[in-house]
């Protein structure tokens, strides 16, 4: 990040905003259950959300957690101490647990869009992002496969951002996501390859503060296809990529096999796993830690952080939610937007 | 497993045999190292292997361990308690660590076929293999492609086995092993997942003593497809397995989104996880468990386990080698050994 540019840091007080994502899901109480938390996260944040069905949500925690609709972030650092700030936006019809309806999805994309302009403005340093349910959205017009493409065509972007995935140890970076494995495979690329380590590597030295990250290529393959002997795409396709950053100068190892490059004595060898698909990338964070990993937004020219998981639909209502990836992902963006000021200064 | 079988267990004492594996690997000091843990293996064993480079590994370790030649299980038996027992395997030339030789594949081969007729003869009631090193058998006309093909094969079995991962809470089979990535998804079919899970279900219950193996079947693509937004497998094959299955009164549910399915949560509520692939079966169990996991083959007419790696010629005669996924397979081949008595009985 650049001091001049116009998604600069906010120069008086940090905070950051969290969006109300699906309000029929398990987002307001996992909002509610951090500001309860707050003394766990690093740096104050304010809600965008409806503040009515935040208080029937607090109300069915049984909790006496104060509301305040607040004007601003500013103002929202103020109450932040004693109330949880909810910039306050309007709902169609007040969302009731597990009922998704159209008629609320202009909200949930209000409060993504209004964080975004906060950041702009410079008045917020980042964004958390509840979950969203794309479909709910697509019903209402939403026309961009995820979040995260809604979130970079906000931004202005021309670089598609990266998803990277990050647990107690780990950090893992899918090269293609929401695509079936074998769309995934016929997608993989030297170009795409190169364009997502890349902006690993940048976010990595710029927003985690490692001056010369380790990136660990995965295979696609079984064994990294043992020199060819199942599949090629190592060949064809990953080494000519490795080859190809490592003449860039970066730190850069692989082909590995994928089964033993999440193992204990392996994670401490890199700083990102950069992976094949999808699962190579989710099934390891996962499995060593399913509520405490954070999904962070490479690429974009803002923090976006949000929890490891969706909407829950099943579970809203009934008080619990676990909140350990919101607060994991509160915790990151404070850390990133930290970074950000110190590269910045 | 039925008393008349000719794959019946020994009647008099119970001992399994240790391969030689690739002699040029840690297969020697993994054997050695057991024996020094013999107190923590609940089952004698006899190694099938050359008794002059056992000596000298045990000289590298520089261990006193006593290794006595004998010419039968029955004889192994006797002396398991105060030395290493070895029926003697010629070797063409005395292996050096590192140093794959063509000319050595032969005895590699004959240890294989002495443990699956002593299996036979009744003198031991399963094997534990050590790693063989493919392609060097390959250069000496092996035409199997792995180990678990060459057992079939002198075990006549006519069902394809099964390779089960498995590791402290947690077990996984692979519907193919080592295809590509591409080619296993070819492979997939209705049949086979009906196939395979069955061969599991019905070890699982004989092998495992667990008396209604509970089946998660994983999906294919990121979120099982999510209703058939990303693939179609989920649909066209996963499900009419599952559904075949269960109208078959098995306890099989699924498909699961692959990325949770290995969660501490969802790890406890099956007894084993049908994988769709290779690294989908791998990635959790080397993530958890690096140096513990076993590979059981289930669908054999006999007890068979292994370590779960491969020769790591790179650290042979180091004396750096890890026996703790040795001693794991041994331990596994035990209890099947004694659950297998218990069924018969």
């Amino acid at each position: 990040m650049t001091a001049e540019s116009s998604w600069g840091l906010p120069t008086t007080g940090r905070i950051v905003a969290i969006t109300m994502g699906e309000p029929s899901g398990i987002g307001g109480e996992l909002t509610i259950k951090s500001w309860l938390r707050r003394s766990d996260v690093s740096l104050p944040f304010v809600a965008i959300d409806n503040a009515e069905r935040l208080a029937i949500i607090a109300d069915n925690l049984s909790t006496d957690i104060p509301i305040k609709i607040v004007s601003s972030p500013s103002e929202a650092l103020n109450v932040f101490g004693t109330a949880l700030p909810v910039i306050d936006l309007p709902l169609a019809v007040l969302s009731q647990p597990g009922e998704l309806r159209t008629d609320n999805a202009p909200a949930v994309i209000a409060s993504i869009e209004t964080a975004v302009s906060l950041i702009q403005s410079g008045e917020i340093s980042g964004v958390v992002t509840n979950p969203i349910h794309k479909n709910n959205l697509y019903g209402a017009g939403f026309k961009y496969p995820g979040h995260t493409e809604f979130l970079a065509d906000l931004a202005g972007s021309e670089v598609e951002p990266v998803m990277m995935l990050a647990c107690d140890g780990l950090r893992t970076v899918p090269i293609t996501t929401h695509l079936s494995l074998r769309d995934a495979i016929r997608s993989l690329s030297v170009d795409r390859i190169i364009s997502q380590s890349r902006i690993t590597a940048d976010a990595l030295r710029l927003d985690f503060g490692l001056h010369a990250p380790r990136l660990a290529i995965a295979g696609l393959n079984p064994h990294a296809s043992e020199d060819g002997s199942m599949g090629n795409e190592e060949q064809s396709i990953i080494r000519p990529a490795i080859e190809a950053l490592q003449a860039a100068g970066m730190n850069v190892s692989g082909p590995y096999p994928p089964d033993t490059l999440f193992s204990a004595a392996m994670r401490t060898t890199y700083d990102v796993a950069i992976c094949m698909y999808h699962d190579q990338a989710l099934i390891p964070i996962k499995t060593l830690d399913f509520s405490g990993g954070v999904n962070v937004t490479l690429g974009l020219p803002f923090v976006r952080t949000s929890p490891d998981h969706g909407t829950a639909l099943d579970i809203a209502g009934k008080g619990t939610a676990d909140e350990t990836s919101m607060i994991a992902a509160l915790r990151m963006a404070a850390d990133i937007t930290r970074e950000r000021v110190t590269t910045a200064a």
